[in-house]
């Protein structure tokens, strides 16, 4: 698995260095903060579902590159901005300098926002999509990101620190501020790969629960692993007072509830008439992964 | 004209109110600080442009309606994060405080970000246009408000800050600051107005002119005018120590040089097969304005 996630890597940051290095030079510090919120490391794990959900349907790799990219930059300019002095204050991330600190506070501001846009722009600018498919793909991606997503999640979240909320609460929050953008990756491949609506079910089945096991495993971590293989402060949710699931269900607990999820991803991929191998293998990644 | 456009700002606040009165109650903070952001008031020119642009051109409000609430929601993130201390640290906008000052700041750019996302959503839902329509309304609204246009515009501005530019580095500044974003509008109205290539050139080069004219006057009024008209605080250019075109060109200079892009963009409109009497009216206004 891991494997596949490193040549899937390869292939998105070739396709976001492409597309950055397409800019011209007019405001080269903003484009450099962009290129480095943008290749800073990380996972690609919504490029590896965008990519892996769309090649199991029949979708070709050019095809699905845009969305790849795409739903990269509304992660990275997300992670650029939420690092910021205001928000969660973080000066490292994948062991490296965060922008703003890289760079300046404007300058951060400036390049999240500029990444937004480009994700919006790239997608409909793909001209071997449909019009059409095009279309449908920015849907999911604004509502996705927007105030009934990761926006509005983060706000959410911003909301509960410092005070006492329920599980269902924290599920709430999550499955805004994290799981939109995991769902929105699985549906855009799925979009791309021209999915009945009967597969599209099940493959939202399958990406809610491994977004939402996705934030159950990084709280572990949170606890469990330390600051050197996280490549970002460990403990730094106890340090913000933030309410995690390890906090609400204990540490066994939640790992029982990573568990659990792990499950009902499995079973939504039962019955898919496609090779659905990696998609599976994805989910075991997510709840044994160790950063 | 000035009640042209008063009766245009309410046409699109009510458009802009519906939508936001349309987002679920999840984080109230968040959508209270976006109602904040889009509805301080203003003089809405860019929706004033896609409207009458596209009703020239024989096109429906109803149709036009996203587009101008789009290119107004983008307008309000930029003016949301400009605002921000870490960039203009502006208290004050349109005699209001601004949003970071009526909230907080994670909020400011929180909702910035998700007014910025609401843009494109509105354009991909406005299901009265075709598919292909609204790609190219995505297409003209993304690269007019990232690098290419306003957010490397306002990375060149900030970079230009406390140095000696020439006027074509200010024009080059501006044009893609200010300047893009009011091309987009026009543009936006003719393709939704079904405008043909010959006309889409001449509306572009009245768009260019009254867009620099926009600024032109700007510069003009932060050095002639009062906090109080203004509803922002008068000097902060200079304060800033800001590259302005009276301090270029002096004021005479200035207002000379906004006179000849009014007549450059009222000579784009001659010989256009349609009755453009509005937008010439609002070509004189954006030089004649007060505030």
């Amino acid at each position: 698995m891991k494997q596949q996630l490193i040549s899937r890597q390869a292939t998105v940051d070739q396709v976001i260095q492409q597309q950055l290095a397409a800019l011209p030079q007019d405001a080269p510090r903003l484009r450099d903060a962009m290129h480095h919120a943008a290749l800073l490391g990380g996972k690609r794990i919504r490029p590896f579902l965008v990519y892996e959900t769309g090649r199991m349907l029949g979708a070709t790799d050019q095809q699905l590159a845009p969305a790849a990219a795409a739903i990269e930059y509304v992660h990275a300019y997300s992670l650029t901005h939420d690092d910021l002095p205001a928000m969660d204050n973080d000066a490292l991330r994948r062991g490296q300098p965060t922008c703003h600190v890289a760079f300046d506070e404007a300058t951060a501001i400036l390049a999240g926002d500029a990444l937004q846009t480009l994700a919006f722009e790239v997608l409909s600018q793909a001209d071997q999509l449909s019009a059409e498919c095009r279309i449908a793909l920015i849907q999911q991606l604004s509502r996705a990101s927007g105030y009934l997503g990761m926006c509005g999640g983060q706000a959410m979240d911003i909301a509960a620190t410092d005070q006492q909320i329920s599980l269902p609460q924290l599920k709430a929050i999550h499955s805004a501020k994290t799981g939109a953008l995991i769902r929105a990756a699985v549906r855009m491949g799925a979009i791309i790969g021209n999915a009945s609506a009967e597969v599209t079910g099940k493959l939202d089945n399958y990406a809610k629960a491994i977004g939402l096991a996705f934030q159950v495993q990084d709280d572990i971590l949170d606890v469990t692993s330390d600051t050197k293989t996280l490549g970002k402060p460990q403990g730094s949710d106890s340090e913000l007072n933030k309410s995690t699931y390890p906090v609400l269900l204990g540490l066994e607990g939640a790992q029982q509830h990573a568990s659990s999820l792990l499950d009902e991803a499995l079973h939504a991929l039962q019955g898919l008439p496609y090779n659905s191998d990696n998609l599976a293998d994805f989910a075991r990644f997510v709840v044994q992964r160790s950063r």
